[in-house]
Parts: structure tokens; C-alpha cells; sequence
């Protein structure tokens, strides 16, 4: 029997700290050669591409997220879980809110690896659904005392921080300026659309720990050479993806890529993270393939458990 | 709000009728442009690919087949159907039940297209579910008398030709030979898994029809070129397919490439089918990408009208 889940189903049954503990698995799982998660494959459908991201958790499952490039105003995406096995299809999730739980679940990991041990206050930039999901899983790893937000819209950005004090019980602010929002904070999380920067890094504090998740390209992103110049270290959850990115990621470019940092390496201490409380560290999310799945078969088997 | 069906779901609802009806209109579509369908897209799993075949029909849907190459028991087989104006997943499939329908609606446009009008006997070699689905369509656009019926295992044919008697209502016997099976008959229908050939063309009455469902290519092939020779007329529901075979298939290749029309101009009338009552016609079954989501989309505007 198939498991069809709604984004509110997933909203619904997704723990934050399950979520990071899973990313942290999917990275490890990655960085060892047993999650297989090969560039997306795409069928030109005219007008727009339909497109297939897979992974395969050897020995365990198998599956894909598809999403389109038309524009439409439902993304109408979709994450398929099979059993490694019997290649029963085991679940599926339609919507957005699996996708940007794992980002924010990867977002955790970094920041639960990366950050000052004591780091105790956010400042974000944006207040969409990967902003919320950044803040949900931060707080998972870090006992967050005060968060900052400032959005383009004074309305969202006020009902993103009343939503972080109800949900969250963290003191929560609404600025009106980015510069506001991320000056002396101690983790800064960066989740807008923006395709210019909205970041000054001489408004960063020494220590601070920076999670970027919009554009990040040369050209199209929303953090500039600054904020990577600033950097002691560099990280991000896939340098093949990273790689990949046309136009080129700032951060896989020169002078920059020589400097980045696999966090599945890191998380197996084969190469260093932060080494000291005055470091600026900055996470460039790619959003490792396969983990979508990976996070299905978490919630697959709570699902399941519950019944 | 998502539809999933099971293959049950799809066994229930799915009319013969209707069932051709959806491809005959989708062959056309094909031809006119309207349904683009693009190469598969793949990608590599370890051991097994993830693959995905999509399609668009302009002003109205997308959507996509996905299946792997694992070769698990269970083949995990999913279609999905986007709303072409929103977005949204209006419908799933899982399983294996609406690709075989959809060939065999194929195949029942073909025999309706192809097929004598007197057309009345129809003989087997298979058993399996791809010939389930082609005797089911068959009798959907010809007043079949009587079915013949062999397979390799005198179990299985016993069991389908009491299924033909049950659920179709058509007089039906298992034979013990496939000579026995196509012999004289006015419809053969060749849906094996044999790489090796299962038919005699010289056992073909002049004035048959043969819809080929199995394997067709170079060195494995359910029939030899000696069918291929004694075909007045040779049709396939994808040319394009046909020809990006690998193995090449034998209709696409020479000799037989230049003589290999496609169903869809028939349909329309830009090119002859049938001429005579004692030609020899020949179906090469490709499976139209596309088609599986063109039948969802039917499916689902019958599922949605019964509730």
C-alpha cells in the first residue's frame, strides 16, 4: 500500500530535530559512497522541462523527486520512495513542503556543525518557506534567544516573527533593514530571490556563521564576492552539484573553489570546520540530491509506525 | 487533491471502449503535434537505472511515466498527471495495470484500423497480462467468435482462455501449439517475453492482422524477418521510437524502414493502410511515450465525475 502525503501531512508529522538527524545521515551517507545521486536527468516537454533528481540508498531504497520548469503557479512536485528490495513503491509526497524541510533540515546541519558552540541569536533575510525551514531547524540544534527578520514586505516579515514566537517560543523581531537584521548575530541565514546582493559582510560580526539558500551565481546571486572574501571557511553539502551550477557558483569558481568544503567531509572529520570563535564561516546550501528521498523514508516510517 | 490508483482502481475503471477511443485520439494528437513526447531521460542508479518518459498535451496536461531497470519483483511503475494550466498533480497511478491497458488500447486501434472488417477470430501466443489487455481491446472494435490461445505453460492458457469465456464472453480455447493458435485466424496477436521467434509467418491465412506486442529487435524478436517479408502493409505508433531502438528494431531497419508507416497518418488518412482483403498487415507496438498520462488524464475525468 502506497503512503500519499500532502504538505500538510508532511508539516504535520516532520520534527526538526529528526529532520537534521536524517540530513546528517544523508551527508555522511553521501561522503561515503553509499547514497548514489547522480546529475538530474530532463525531458524537454515544450515550453518547459520536466525534471528528475534520483537517489539510492544502497541495500535500503531508491527513488526521485520531479519537478517542472514551467512556472505554473502549483509546483506540483513529487518525491517517490521504492523499496530497495521489492521495488514497491512505498510513498509518496506532492508539494513543497518535503523539499524545503530538507533544506532547512541541511541548514541544520550546517549550523549545528559549523556555528560557535554558543551562538544564540539569528538574524535572517527573507521570510518565504525556506527562510521558515532554516529557522525551524536551526532552532533544533541551538538554543536560539532572539531572532531578527527583515523581508521586502513589512507585512510578511511581521508575520514571519509573530510565527516564529508562536511556533518557535523564540523573542522574534521584525527590521526594517537587512543590515538589521544580521549585524552582530551570531548565525546569519540568508533565503530570499533575490538576484543582487542583500548582504554588506562588513555588517558581520567576527564568529558569525552565515547559511546562504537563494541564487548564489556569478551574475545571479544574492550575496556578493565580499561575503566569500570575508570567509575563513567555506562549506557546501554537494561540491559535484556545486560544480555543476551554469551560470558558475560564486563559491565553485576561482579564487573560491580551491576553498570549498564538502559538510559530509567535515561531519567525518576528514577535513576541518571551524577552528576558532573569531572565524566567518559560510554554508553555500546546493541541496544535496537524493535527500528528499532520504527524508521520505524518515517519515515513511514514522507513518507507518503510527498506524 | 491528489488521485491515486492502485491497480486495482485502474482495472476497475478502465472501459475497453473508452480505453481505444484515448489512444485513437492520442495517435492523432501525436501526429498533428499536439502531444509532444520526447526521448526517455534516465538516470544511473548503481545496479538498475531511474527512468522517466514525459509528455505534454498543449493547452491541457503534462506529466510523465517513471520506471526503473532493477528488474525488483515488483515493478513500482508510477504515472503522474499535471493540470497544464496550474500545476498541480491532479492524478497518480501505481503499478503496472494502466501501461498495459494503454498498449493494449494501442493495439486495439491498430487491429480497428488495420484489421479486415469481417475480422472475427482472434489467436495468442502469450498469456501474460499484455495479452490480456490485447484480446480486451480487440473485442472492443471487432464482434470476436472465437479465441485461440497458447503459451508455454498449459496452466496459464487454460486460465486465460477461461477468463476470455468469463470476462469477455467470447468463446475460447488453449491449444497446445502456437500453430495451433494462428492458424487461419483473421487477428494474431504475438505478446511474449521469447527473444527467440514463436511464429511461422507460412501459418498466416492471407488477409490477417498481426499486432506484435513482445520483443522486435535484431537477435531478439519474438517473430523473424520471414513476417516482416509476408507484410503487405507494416505500421508502428512511433516511428521516432522505432527508430532510436538499441538493439535497432527489424521493422526500422533496411529493408523494412522505408515500408514502416505510422499509425497516426494512417488515423488521419495521409497515408493507406489496408488496400486489400488478402494483405497481411503487421502492428509493431512501440508504446507512444505520452500515452500512459493521455489515459490518466481520462481516467481521472471519470473518477472525478463519480464522485
Amino acid at each position: 500500500m502506497t503512503l500519499l502525503l500532502s504538505d500538510d501531512d508532511v508539516a504535520a508529522t516532520l520534527d526538526a530535530s529528526a529532520t537534521v538527524d536524517a540530513m546528517r545521515d544523508a551527508l555522511l551517507a553521501a561522503y561515503q559512497g553509499r547514497l548514489i545521486a547522480p546529475p538530474r536527468a530532463s525531458a524537454p516537454l515544450g515550453g518547459g522541462r520536466m525534471v528528475l533528481t534520483a537517489g539510492h540508498l544502497t541495500g535500503e531504497w531508491y527513488g526521485f523527486r520531479s519537478y517542472d520548469t514551467f512556472g505554473h503557479p502549483e509546483s506540483g512536485q513529487l518525491v517517490v520512495l521504492h523499496d530497495g528490495r521489492t521495488g514497491a513503491v512505498r510513498a509518496i509526497a506532492v508539494g513543497e513542503e518535503l523539499g524545503s524541510r530538507r533544506t532547512g533540515g541541511l541548514g541544520g546541519v550546517a549550523v549545528d556543525a559549523l556555528a560557535r558552540p554558543d551562538a544564540v541569536t539569528l538574524g535572517l533575510v527573507g521570510s518565504g518557506r525556506q527562510a521558515w525551514t532554516q529557522v525551524w531547524a536551526a532552532a533544533a540544534v541551538r538554543p536560539l534567544r532572539e531572532v531578527t527578520v527583515h523581508s521586502r514586505s513589512a507585512a510578511n516579515r511581521e508575520a514571519f516573527a509573530a510565527r516564529v514566537r508562536a511556533e518557535l517560543g523564540i523573542p522574534a523581531r521584525a527590521v526594517p533593514s537587512a543590515a538589521a537584521a544580521v549585524t552582530g548575530r551570531d548565525i546569519v541565514v540568508l533565503a530570499t530571490t533575490s538576484r543582487t546582493p542583500v548582504l554588506d559582510a562588513r555588517d558581520l560580526a567576527p564568529g558569525t556563521h552565515v547559511n546562504t539558500v537563494g541564487f548564489k551565481q556569478r551574475n545571479r546571486a544574492e550575496f556578493g564576492p565580499d561575503l566569500l572574501d570575508a570567509a575563513d571557511v567555506l562549506v557546501t553539502d554537494s561540491p559535484a552539484q556545486a560544480a555543476a551550477y551554469d551560470p558558475p557558483m560564486l563559491a565553485a569558481a576561482p579564487p573560491y573553489a580551491d576553498r570549498l568544503r564538502d559538510l559530509g567531509a567535515v561531519l567525518a572529520g576528514a577535513v576541518p570546520g571551524r577552528t576558532g570563535a573569531d572565524q566567518i564561516s559560510v554554508f553555500c546550501s546546493t541541496g544535496l540530491a537524493g535527500t528528499e528521498v532520504f527524508l521520505l523514508d524518515r517519515l515513511a516510517r514514522v507513518g507507518a509506525a503510527a498506524r
